[in-house]
């Protein structure tokens, strides 16, 4: 079979279906190229968590609780360090509106089941000592984890191996075509190309920076400041990403580019939070589309082919396809193999767009779409 | 001889020394990769004057008038276009504070010659549509010019060829030693290595940005945007580079690289000034240390060697290199072929710091070192 995309959702369901027995061959132009490569790597599930969107908080919920024995195998069958990090995720906000929002999240965070604990403005700075004294409370979530998203990606390839063919490919009647014209013939082809060449998916750019400081925030730190919101991940060797912009874009605007409005705000943002970071010295500038769904929800699933060759879905994972990775290529190998889907992941079967009037899933959504409780 | 240092002033000195005949080497790791890599390229006099440096304006000005024939000649033989452009700098002020110093900058500037033409908010909106509406004033200087340093650099590289060796060379009595042990015996040793290893030059860190934007200013803009400075320097393409912050650091802090809070405030600073800079691409981000010297000029001409070799320093330039490159390629071939010196370059021997209680030439010096009268 073949997997169209190797970013770290098309890697990952491609490792699950080779270590099923599958004969797969992955086809990118530039693996782990796209927007795993400006991702932060944050194992949030409440991070992300919309009201409304308990589906996608149950499905991250379970995503995390296999990511250990996930990035275990990786790990060990690659011999690379992934820098998994279980030090959870703390909520910052530098004003009393700010302060709502967290509120505001953790309460829908908790009634789903998320720890939470929250922290005033002394337990805060105690927490984080570089925070900015201005600020003025937060929360932890302990169970949160992060994982360098490209070293997963390169771990993967590692693995991989010569199944990777770096072609981009297109879909046809029995398999696939590459660029220069020659033929994969194929019974599955599965569908992972993020951003670009997915039914009902998006392209949603985001911009991010990356910084070397010493010292380092100790946890993720996910910020609002005055209502702009900022991540801060810490890496190895005092390696920090400050994310993230989002901005909507037409299909066809051409390969994203940082812009100079959204890397000054997250500068800003980031100095105004952490104002030792003024010193930390920039690394790299980087902006990619994220794959964006209709509903935020990811894709997971076969959709009607045009010929002999099933294909499968996995993608419109927006800010969640590390997170989701494990849980998608669990899903994807459960429609491949006939198996069971895991239950999670059974609401997001890419049929539900294919029905314009079954809202059903939405109805308990009571805020404005344009608003992000958390972080 | 052997010129040591590959950045546009040594390399122009090393062009000027085979134009006279003499067979020469330049040895540098990274030719065209240390301040000239970064460098605005500005060929403004008057931009960089200070009150109590009128020599170093005369100096300026002297080059400034040799640039035209230099570049000419350059571009001719390598074929290279350098994008020299004479469409002067834009003085800009942000409020009536900055307009206050750019009024004493012209002032300054009208006094040593240069030809000033003070502009209303009405007449700068109309030279320069993009600047913001808050903008109150500013001036032109006409006879301003600007060139692309890289592609200087990659000219000057293109017609001397083989004679640059890329390799570390340091000064010892009959030539110079090469980083494998190597040597290379000179009667003339050419020092031209920037912010380090050259007597009395101190390294001057500088932060700058190159973004790529349309529509594009059509002219240098040189702005105080409340008190902070920034410039804007249009390049072919629709290339803009914005500089530059300046840091003083110890000689042993390692290389040069950006930080979080300097280009932040570059960021911000150009935004401010330009709005619509907000959805420009953010091309490279890019940090150099300039070579300062004690009293802000160069040290051109010879100083005692220790043995056999001649050694001529080219050095100390801060912020005026590009500029002064063929001034300062004229005055080192003037010493070591005992022509005349030119004129302007004779108050800028290295001697000048040999005699510690010789302090005349700074007696006219009426304001504060920190401040800098112009944009």
């Amino acid at each position: 079979m073949v997997v169209v995309g190797g970013g770290v959702i098309g890697l990952a369901c491609a490792d699950e279906l080779v270590m099923a027995g599958h004969d797969v061959t992955v086809c990118d132009p530039r693996p782990g190229g796209g927007s795993t490569y400006a991702a932060a790597g944050m194992l949030a599930p409440g991070g992300e968590a919309w009201f409304g969107e308990e589906a996608l908080l149950r499905l991250g919920i379970d995503s995390l609780a296999r990511w250990p024995a996930f990035a275990a195998s990786l790990a060990e069958r690659s011999g690379h360090h992934l820098d998994l990090r279980s030090t959870g995720t703390v909520l910052v906000a530098a004003d009393r509106d700010d302060l709502a929002e967290v509120h505001r999240a953790c309460r829908l965070l908790d009634a789903s089941g998320v720890r939470v604990e929250e922290l005033d403005r002394r337990a805060l700075r105690a927490a984080e000592p570089m925070l900015s004294g201005r600020v003025v409370g937060g929360a932890l979530l302990p169970d949160d984890r992060h994982v360098n998203p490209r070293r997963v990606a390169d771990a993967l390839l590692a693995v991989l191996g010569d199944r990777v063919v770096r072609a981009r490919a297109t879909p046809e009647p029995d398999g696939v075509v590459l660029d220069d014209g020659s033929r994969l013939r194929a019974e599955v082809v599965v569908l992972a190309t993020g951003a670009t060449g997915m039914p009902h998916v998006r392209p949603v750019r985001g911009e991010a920076v990356r910084l070397r400081s010493r010292p380092s925030p100790a946890r993720v730190l996910r910020a609002r400041v005055h209502g702009e919101r900022v991540y801060v991940v810490p890496r190895a060797h005092g390696e920090l990403l400050i994310g993230a912009t989002e901005e909507e874009h037409p299909a066809d605007d051409g390969d994203p580019l940082p812009t100079l409005g959204g890397v000054a705000r997250l500068l800003e943002t980031a100095r105004a939070l952490i104002p030792g970071l003024a010193t930390a010295e920039l690394l790299e500038v980087v902006a990619r589309d994220r794959p964006g769904s209709p509903d935020n929800g990811p894709l997971l699933g076969p959709v009607p082919g045009t010929g002999s060759a099933r294909l499968v879905l996995a993608g419109g994972h927006h800010r969640g396809g590390v997170l989701l990775a494990p849980v998608t290529a669990a899903t994807v190998r459960a429609h491949v193999d006939g198996l069971a889907v895991p239950p999670a992941a059974q609401a997001f079967n890419p049929q539900r767009f294919d029905r314009p009037n079954d809202t059903d899933r939405h109805t308990d959504r009571d805020t404005d779409r344009n608003e992000e409780p958390c972080a």
